[in-house]
């Protein structure tokens, strides 16, 4: 199955010059889905995941089915302030100002093997900040996962010291 | 299993005097987690499901994965300016000033049998704008599934003329 053709390029959003990548043609297709997600779980099968984490929004989509598929918990990241519990944040650099992002204290054990997943790797700021987070809360990254890398922005340089996989390459 | 014995209650927030649920802990455990999405998509296996919609954020979490237990697609409800096609919107008040969620208005064929999923019935704000949303793009609404029902709030009166289900009442 060529997932590509699931994905619906969107000129000029959100502002003139960018080439939007637009999922929800995939995810509306069940067989399509259902590809993607184990695609990006497979190299991550029997490696004693215990937690996949992802950041909201779009990353829950895919975190919570990959959790499933690999049969261990889902922890969501979160803007600041969502969290009810004990919390500890992380800032990352957008392209004006900042934004931060948010994991309860207790959300792993030391040393528990995490594994990040998000829709789109583009500059990499957003998935650098989250692996930040969850070593200060002791996990151990097992690995990233990715539905989509957009190559000619720099993001896998953001994230070189950890293992990672990407489906779709643009 | 009891799932109850896996959300946990945050007093006084996010603000005096709201008993917060958290369901991070039930997000965690596999078991948990695994048994919440069967006993939400229960009643509506083998019911010609084509979608399932949910709303951002944490309704994503569950809108994902039931999607796939269904074998359907599955539709993101967004913030305003988030989805990159021609949308539709319908606005809906919150507790000070309004907000609005989004669609694509090519999200479905009319007639396509849809269930809406979300974490928490409680004002029934958000839920009761999804409905009049998918409606608006020519969907059939099959029913609505909650993990949770707050029913000291009047939520329920607000998704009245829709078959809903509901796992764990407070």
């Amino acid at each position: 199955m060529d997932l590509k053709e699931y994905i619906r390029t969107i000129p000029d959003f959100p502002k003139p010059g960018i080439q939007f990548r637009d999922i929800t043609p995939l995810l509306a297709d069940p067989a399509a889905f259902s590809a993607a997600i184990q695609e990006m779980a497979a190299p991550f099968m029997d490696r004693g995941i215990a937690y996949v984490a992802a950041v909201e929004a779009r990353g829950f989509i895919f975190g919570s089915a990959i959790a499933h598929a690999l049969k261990a918990g889902f922890i969501p990241l979160r803007k600041k302030g969502k969290l009810p519990h004990q919390t500890i944040a992380v800032a990352y650099g957008l392209e004006y100002g900042q934004d931060a992002i948010e994991v309860h204290l207790d959300a792993v054990k030391r040393g528990d093997k995490v594994l990040l997943v998000d829709d789109l790797l583009a500059t990499g700021g957003t998935i650098a900040a989250a692996c930040e987070l969850m070593e200060k809360v002791g996990a151990e990254i097992s690995g990233l996962s990715f539905l989509i890398e957009l190559s000619d922005l720099p993001g896998r340089e953001k994230i070189k010291p950890y293992p990672f996989h990407v489906v779709i390459t643009y």
